[in-house]
């Protein structure tokens, strides 16, 4: 297991390979249910002993059926343990997923559907990057690019914040100039979000096989990124405050691409 | 100025009638923009000596082109001082804001506007009440109706999540059946927002004099909501996760319509 403020934020690594924490009843079931190899799991003792509620009962039964470890803790030693201060009642250590890259994501979803990429500037704010990773999974989005550097790291806290949904969308950690050349070589469209610029968000074509870039909190797209977009779109505001959060950005434009699929398929 | 801890979170009342607290630069800069009374402005003794940045610069010549005290305060005291831990070197004292009832408001935009008014259910999480104060203001919405009991107050971290938002949009805290009551009889459309209905979002007709309501955080909308309402619409989702963070949407939403009223309009 992790500890409290262990670098890279609950990823724990090297000669141990200890693999990821999942904390929280949502993000240990989603865990469980995307089939990822699960170790063990603490559970709080009371809730093996009681009348377990919808989702701890689900999380215990599916780990009997699959063989996994349940092992009954104290809630203090669960609250030693946790790296998100808010892990009702379980946690679990899962086997360390293998990093993806852009190319093969691409190649592993060729001719089965278009690829739907989302790329993120800096995103430093945990809150921010775990709500991102709900949104992105609830739009139907293939992966989202991350920068390596000054971004927020994939730790329990951001799995406990996308309510489980980091178990299914693949978070690469690829620059965004090399993942646009990648995007570019495939020929998907790739369109940058900014403010101000002349082109509406939805007056783009956004189905099919589509990249969104977003420039991160409170940041611009760079010029380098600006000049591989296919196109440049907005959010056009309404009154007197000149942005939104970049977590409310995103969900306006994926979801602007949902509504254009569903408009064009039925 | 309010204290650490007071109920009402900031919102000072009582004989001395303090009014309101507004932090950082961002809103109080939005309170002074809005024209609202401002009494005095705390400002940290370094950025009155020194070279003002943007925004520091613009709050103290409105300050001063408006006969405002500003008050050069050491950055502990204003530490000391402040209820959302990020003052950014300002603290306002504002006059209370008189509070606007559902009623007068529409009466207020009569012939004028066609009403764009957002219903929330509990939203106990400042920063999710932030959040949506600032989504809201910029989809250019009239006003934000709240249930008094068992939502967030507008406390200075509201106003700072919400960047001054919450100097331009209208909170009103009433009932949501007493104000469902209230857009009815003024002919409002009304649509609820809630997960599983079959008209989705997209497809209804947002334009035009228009409420929508909201359950809350993780909560659907009661029944009594549910019967007043003129349609149920819902946010399609593509992954596994069953649902959205409401301050996503509520962005989703607020801003189909700002897409429809666009395409309408141009």
């Amino acid at each position: 297991m992790g500890r409290k403020g262990v670098k890279g934020g609950g990823r724990t690594s090297g000669a141990e390979g200890r693999g990821d924490v999942l904390e929280g009843r949502n993000v240990v079931l989603e865990g469980l249910r995307s089939g990822r190899k699960i170790k063990k799991i603490l559970i709080d003792v009371s809730a093996l002993k009681g009348r377990a509620d919808g989702k701890i009962g689900e999380i215990i039964e599916s780990a009997n059926g699959r063989g996994i470890p349940l092992i009954s803790t104290e809630r203090a030693e669960l609250d030693r343990i946790s790296e998100t201060g808010s892990h009702q009642g379980v946690i679990a250590e899962a086997a360390p997923r293998g990093e993806t890259s852009l190319t093969s994501l691409l190649k592993g979803i060729r001719g089965k559907k278009e690829p739907f990429i989302l790329l993120l500037g800096e995103v430093m704010y945990e809150q921010n990057l775990g709500a991102i990773i709900r949104t992105a999974e609830g739009a139907g989005v293939d992966a989202i690019v991350i920068p390596k550097r000054r971004t927020a790291p994939l730790s329990p806290t951001v799995a406990r914040v996308s309510m489980g949904a980091s178990e299914y969308v693949p978070l690469i950690r690829e620059s965004t100039t090399s993942a646009l050349s990648i995007l570019k070589r495939e020929g998907v469209m790739i369109f940058g979000v900014e403010a101000d610029a002349e082109l509406q968000y939805y007056e783009a074509d956004l189905t099919g096989s589509t990249a969104l870039v977003f420039g991160g909190e409170d940041k611009s797209l760079t010029s380098t990124v600006r000049e591989r977009c296919d196109g440049i779109i907005s959010i056009p505001l309404m009154g007197k405050i000149g942005s939104l959060n970049v977590g409310v950005s995103v969900g306006i434009v994926l979801f602007e691409r949902v509504r254009q699929e569903g408009v064009r398929g039925g």
